[in-house]
Order: C-alpha cells, then structure tokens, then sequence
C-alpha cells in the first residue's frame, strides 16, 4: 500500500495540469514554501538541477570570452532613473530597502529586478579607449520582483538567474554579439535540456524595457502554453547616452559604446518539469540529471547484494550514479525514482546476481533491458545519449503537433477556442492588430521567428499587407 | 618610462601598508568603486580569485556530505525575533525593505545579514522524523550588513559567502559537524591559500549571536594584524526550541534537533592578498591563481615568436596559462603580470628559439630558470606545487616572527606598545580580564586555540590561576 502512496498523491496532468505541476515540485522535493510570501526554498534536488544547468551554461559562456563578475544589488533610486524607458518598465515592480541599520537612509535603494543601470555606471568607470572594449560580463546572482501571483520556479519574487552585459564599440559588434548568445541558449536547452525552441524578435510591444531590439527563444510546454525561456537585448547606444558611456576610437574620435545583455532564470527548471514530465512525476534528460543511474538493489539483505549494488557503481563511475541502499521497500524506492526523474533506474538482485545480468528500466518510456554485467557500461553509455535524443524528439513532435496556422481571425477565435499551443499567422506590423488579438483572445505575440514562412499575403487580423510571421500563445 | 609606471603608482607596504591594500586591490584590478555606498563591483580579475575558491571549498563540502540549497535573501522581522540573543546581535545592522512594488508592506523584511532564522523556518517544515536527519546544507549567496566604515573585501555592506546549516539527532553529532567543518577550512586555508592558521574557540564575549559555542581559524597578515578567516558555530537546541524543531527519535520520543553553521566569505581574497602580497603587487599561490602561466612573447613580431608561444601554451594545456599577445611592450607585461599576481611568467623571444629553451620567472622570489622546451612541461608541474610550499612556508615563518608571548599586563604593554603580531598569554577565564584587557591595549581575543600550551600558572591580567592560553591580536 505505502509504496503507492507517492504516486498516488500526484494530480493527473489532464485533470489539472497546474496542480500536477505543483505537486510535482512539492513531491520531487525541488522546492518548499516559506514564511517569506511570494519566495521558496529550492531544496537540494532542485538546486543541484541549477547547478548543472550553471555549470553547463557557464562553460559555454566562456567559451565565448565571457568572464565574471559581482555587481551591487542595490540601485539608488537616481541610478535606476537614468533611463526613461527602463525605469517605467522596472520602478513599478521592484522592492525598496529606505533603512540601513537604525537610521533612515537619504536615497532609497531598490534591490535589483535586473542590473543594466549598474553595468553602465560600472563600464563608465572603466571604459576609456577602444582597448578597453568589448566588455563581456556576466554575473550569477539572484534579483527581485515584486510579483502578485507567483509559483515555483516560473514567477516569484526572488529568482535566480545569470545576466550578461556587454559594451561594444560598434553597432555591428555588439548585434553579433546579441544573436550569439541567443543561438548559445538554443544550443543549450535544445542538446542540454531536450527542449526545442522557436528562436526569433520580440515585436515593439513586446520587447525589453530600453532595448533596441529583443531576441528570445520561445518553448511549448506539455499544455500547450509558451514559455519565454531566454532574452537577448541589443541596446545601441540608448543607455550609453543616458549613463555618459563613452571611448576613444582609434581614430581618437569619442564615441559612445553600444550595449548588450541577456539571461535565463530558474524558470527553466520549470521548462524542463512541464516539457518532460508526466504523471508519474520528473523526467530528466540524462545530461541535465544530477543522478543518471540510480541502483536499486532487491532483497538487499540477502548475501552478496549490497556488495553487487556496490560494484556495479563501480563499474558505472564514469556517470552520475547512486545506490539507493536505504531501508525502504523497492517498489518505493522505484516510485521514488521515477518521481525524481532519474533517466535510468539498475535493478539488481539474488537471481539476477546468479544469472550474471542486472534489469535497466527507462524512465522516459519505461522499457526494461536485460544487460549481462560484462556490457553493463557499454549498456549505459549507449542508452543514455538515446534518452536525450528521443527525449529532444518526443518534445519537438508534441510542439508540432500543438503548432497551428491561423489566416484570419475566425481561425483564431476556432483554434484558442478550446485549446493552447503555438499559432503562427501573418501580421501587417501594426500595433492596433497585435493589441486586437491580445485583448480579444487573451493571447501575446511570442516571437518573429528568424526562419520566416509565408502563410499568406495579409494580416490575419485587418486583411491588409502582411510584414512579418508572427508566433501566437498563451504564456507562463 | 611607460613600463614603470604600474609598479611606481604603489604606495609600500612599510609605509603605508592600508594604502598599499588599496593600491593593490585597484591596480590589479579586483574591485572598483561604485555608486552604491559600502558596496563594491567585484571584477573580472577579483571573480575569478573567488571562483577558484567556490569550486575548491565546494568540492571538499561535497565530499562530507554537504548539499547546495538556495532560501529566499528576505526575512520578516517577526522571524529574525524568535531568537533572542540572534535579533540583539543582527538588528542594528540590517537593511530594511519596507515597500515592494508600489504599497507598502504591512510587515518590513530584512535583507539577510545570515539565515539562521531561515534555515530554522526551514528545517521546521521538513524534518519530522530521525530518517529526516541529519540535514547537511550549504548555499552559495551575498548578505547585507550595514557596517559604517568600508574596506574592499575586508568590510563591505554586501559581500559573498557560503553558510552551511546542519540539523543533527544529537548534541555529539552537532558538535562533530561543527570542529569537522573548521577543520576542513583551516585545511583549505594552508594547503590551498597556503595561509597557516591557529584553530581554536572563540571566548563567551566573542562567540557568534545564539551559538553556543563558535570555533575559528584565525591568520595573521602582513601587517601583523589578524584577519578571522573561517567561522563554525555550535548552536545546541538553542535555535530548535525557539522554532520548535522537532522530530520523532528511534525511540519515538519527541526531540529537539542540534544545529550548527559555518562560512567563509569573500574576505578570504583580502586575506590571500595581505598574507602573500609584497611592493610589487598581488602574490597568488598557485592553487589559487586563475592564471598560473603567462608567456610573454619577447620582440613578437619576429617571424616564429607568436608561434613559439602558441606552441609553449599547448606544451603546458594542462595548467591554466596564457599568452600576453597584446601590443604592450614586454616591460610593461612584467609589471603588469607582476601586479596580477601570476604564479610563473615564461619570456621566449627570437634568441630563445635559437638556443631551444625560454625562461622561468617565479613571481614569489623573483627567481629566473632557464628551461629547454623539452624539459618545460616538467619544470612547470615541479616549480607549481615547490612554490606553493615555500609561499606557506614564508606565511608561516613570518607568523611565528610575530608572534609573541605576554606573561603579565607590563609585557602585554611592551609588545603592543609599537607593533601587531599574536600574542599569547594565560587567561583565569573571566570577562573582566578580557575587557580589560581590550580596553587598554586595543585588542581582542583572537581565540582559545585546541593546542593549549602551557605559559604559567596565572592569568597574565589579575594574577589568579590560569585556566586557558588565549591568542590575542588587533584584527581586521
């Protein structure tokens, strides 16, 4: 009976998809709740996610020259004034610190709902010729915003996250440099997470407070929402001119830099939960999996079999494996398992340890392999990258099966209607229209795709000459 | 005249060792100023010194069972209160936010100066059972203490750290974790800082707010000054009983959890720079150093140099090492590495080529080796670790040069009259001692180290039986 317990406690995705995923977090034991309205604990397996997602990313990031730092996280309100759009975009949401041990302090601070203002008074500072440039910074800290409804890992009042910021001496340069990062995080949660993504540009109403231009990679979740899962900002020169951010070029002329930033949150960590997920809990890709194997030893107590258990880890060190060895039941330790998603569960016991073989048991399909010992690691090194792979696949053919076309606005109203998912329709660039169709079916414009196709000569909204493709949806 | 510049713009160490500090932190590029009071940027450079950090302590707390978690950096007043003596000790000295987005909050939260209050709300919710315990947990973060007086890394109203948390079944388990976790810092401290430290426990006056006792690993600087560099508390059920942390023993007896915590913070990097620092600037060890190898290409645009050293940094891949390919002469490279700290600068210029080897310079003595590439890869992976070895052989002779012994209050005088060092001296046990002491001499009790040595049989204040030897020291 009480091995059933876990499972059984869970929501079925079709019956409630948001309470599935709550308890799923709660369950997998990825976060709690606290006394601190609006922010959670993330607890060790959902942090040991982060870390694997930071270490991954991190790499990559300096691969591309990226280096680190550590910027203040408090604002004083005049540095968060310094430019009109950003401040009317963030002073609304941000929480303010006016007292600093028992006296009221002069300025108000706010505390970081992102650090732009603090990059540009930093590359003030520091920026003086052409040689000093680029700057390629990125920091990993944690930023507040003071949000009304929040829920784990995809809105809450502090989150995690990393945010790149650089300074360009040319236009060009620093519009390389803001795709570049946008096909990283592609890259990434598409070979990494197993997350397929719609790349492409917010539109003017949709972009980031005092940017130019934003880029975002765009993923469909196992409903059918969107999730925003990454952003590139160029800022030309905007932020430059208003923080005074200038060099001198070679040909001794001064010239103003132009910006960059970018970021992901742990709201990939929700990504990942809401992409792979099903009703038995977690389902992690084996690269992003703290723990690839985990070995479930059966009838444990009987000769030999811990010792197995042991020796098999052994044999499987080059992953990330466990034994589970505690005094629990096997069928619970196997719903454990599999609510924490671990790719592949090894069940090894007395008959087993006879017959020279061990069971390996996915936890995406949950097909069951006999392995003899002597392949066991060839076994596993074989079966986790196809995990991936079919992981990625699976994901890719559930979003383009839940991807429409809509040509006007009754094939709109027919799809939304009584579904979620991806809807790409042309669009004449007016704001009128994308306001029209937002209001009307509570949907937002998620991106301009880069690879654009054409659906049709006309806006699906007014009837009059399309511009652009545009992808519809209903977000998280 | 270029080339001297970097070195000449530092004040010495004899003459002003506080500017020297300053010099060298902003010369080497670790901090800048910002616009936010008390706070400092944390550079590329300085980072990247606490990133070898990160990933060395990290390691060796997973090795003991430690996992990374993140709790939310706000703390409602009424939670920071449970704890009597913590709320005395902390109050004053936080920061308060009192309004999130537009409204006011109906209860003020501070920004955490540490989270013991967090870890206990925590610990509340998911410990239930002694299969619950023990809970090993650690996060990675900033904390805010609004100090008056600044210093980059020594003191700064936001620094980073680690706090490790642990909740155990009992006061023995508590107490293990507690002297395990300062030994794996005072090991951390010697064999990667190459910084020797006394281990020892803090007095009644000096011991952390609700603990029930604080042990410390204590160094000395240059300066003589000492920098506590690494803390662990013992907190018995103290905490536990205010939050009613309870789980259900073996036995089934309801039982208080015994906690503890522990943390290093981003003063470790003022430490490194103060022990092995000299008048040229930054002295990293090894171990520590991001960059360990830097070539310095001599008269680059000779046919072959550049590819001499490209073909030098592959030799070495297996260290961290870099070429200085930048249009700056060689002698301003020499200073500049120098300034940065770099463990070993390699120079290979035409003639080198020639005669089939380069040249070795060890940034800690000055000392010049002339290599033949063929040996260089063997030179390089002897000279490392030989100059990690003497740089804490260095730290801890000029240690015990400073270090003194004060049998009565006339001696104490004397020492402290005109320099700093250690000094150690028998204690009877009683605060009014150690007040009186710090009052007149202007120092503090630095500890009561595990290895007691025997001075005297009197306190060297009041002449009554001594019960402990103590360190003592002016401190950073």
């Amino acid at each position: 009976m009480a091995d059933k317990k876990m499972v059984e406690a869970i929501t079925s995705m079709e019956e409630d998809f948001a309470q599935w995923y709550t308890d799923v977090v709660k369950k997998a034991e990825l976060v709690d709740y606290t006394s601190v309205k609006g922010c959670m604990v993330i607890r060790p397996a959902g942090y040991a996610i982060w870390e694997r997602i930071q270490a991954e990313l991190d790499k990559r990031f300096k691969e591309t020259g990226v280096q680190n730092v550590y910027l203040p996280m408090f604002i004083p309100e005049s540095l968060l004034q310094m430019e009109k759009d950003h401040v009317e975009g963030f002073a609304p949401e941000v929480a303010w610190v006016t007292q600093g041990g028992l006296q009221p302090l002069t300025e108000r601070l706010c505390v970081r709902p992102t650090s732009e203002t603090l990059f540009c008074d930093y590359y003030k500072n520091i920026v003086h010729s052409y040689r000093d440039l680029p700057q390629v910074c990125n920091q990993w800290c944690s930023v507040v915003r003071w949000e009304k409804e929040t829920r784990p890992f995809l809105r809450s009042r502090e989150f995690l996250w990393q945010e790149g910021h650089t300074a360009h001496a040319t236009a060009e340069e620093a519009e390389a440099r803001t795709v570049q990062m946008l096909n990283v995080y592609a890259d990434f949660l598409e070979n990494f997470c197993a997350i397929p993504v719609i790349k492409g540009q917010k539109t003017e109403k949709e972009k980031f407070a005092g940017a130019v231009a934003t880029y975002t990679v765009e993923a469909l979740m196992h409903d059918g929402k969107a999730l925003q899962s990454g952003t590139s900002h160029n800022f030309g020169d905007g932020f430059a001119k208003a923080f005074g951010i200038q060099f001198t070029g070679k040909d001794n002329k001064l010239e103003y830099v132009h910006q960059t930033s970018w970021g992901v949150t742990t709201r990939l960590i929700g990504a990942i939960i809401m992409v792979h997920g099903d009703n038995s809990g977690l389902v992690l890709p084996p690269m992003v999996a703290p723990t690839q194997v985990m070995i479930v030893p059966i009838q444990q107590k009987k000769e030999g079999v811990l010792e197995k258990a042991a020796e098999l880890q052994e044999v499987l060190k080059n992953f990330r494996v466990k034994v589970d060895d505690s005094d629990k039941s096997p069928g619970w330790k196997f719903s454990e398992q599999e609510m924490r998603g671990i790719p592949l569960r090894l069940e090894v016991g007395p008959k087993d340890i006879e017959n020279g073989k061990c069971v390996l048991v996915r936890r995406d399909n949950g097909e069951k392999i006999e392995v003899a010992f002597t392949d066991l690691e060839k076994k596993v090194a074989e079966l986790l990258p196809q995990i991936q792979k079919d992981m990625l696949e699976r994901a890719r053919e559930r979003r383009d099966s839940q991807t429409y076309v809509a040509k006007n606005m009754d094939e709109f109203r027919e799809i939304f209607k009584d579904k979620n998912g991806f809807v790409k329709a042309m669009w004449c660039g007016d704001q009128a229209c994308e306001d029209a169709i937002k209001e009307e079916l509570a949907v937002t414009s998620r991106c301009m795709p880069f690879e654009q196709e054409n659906l049709g000569e006309v806006c699906a909204c007014c009837g009059k000459p399309a511009k652009k493709m545009v992808y519809w949806g209903r977000a998280y």
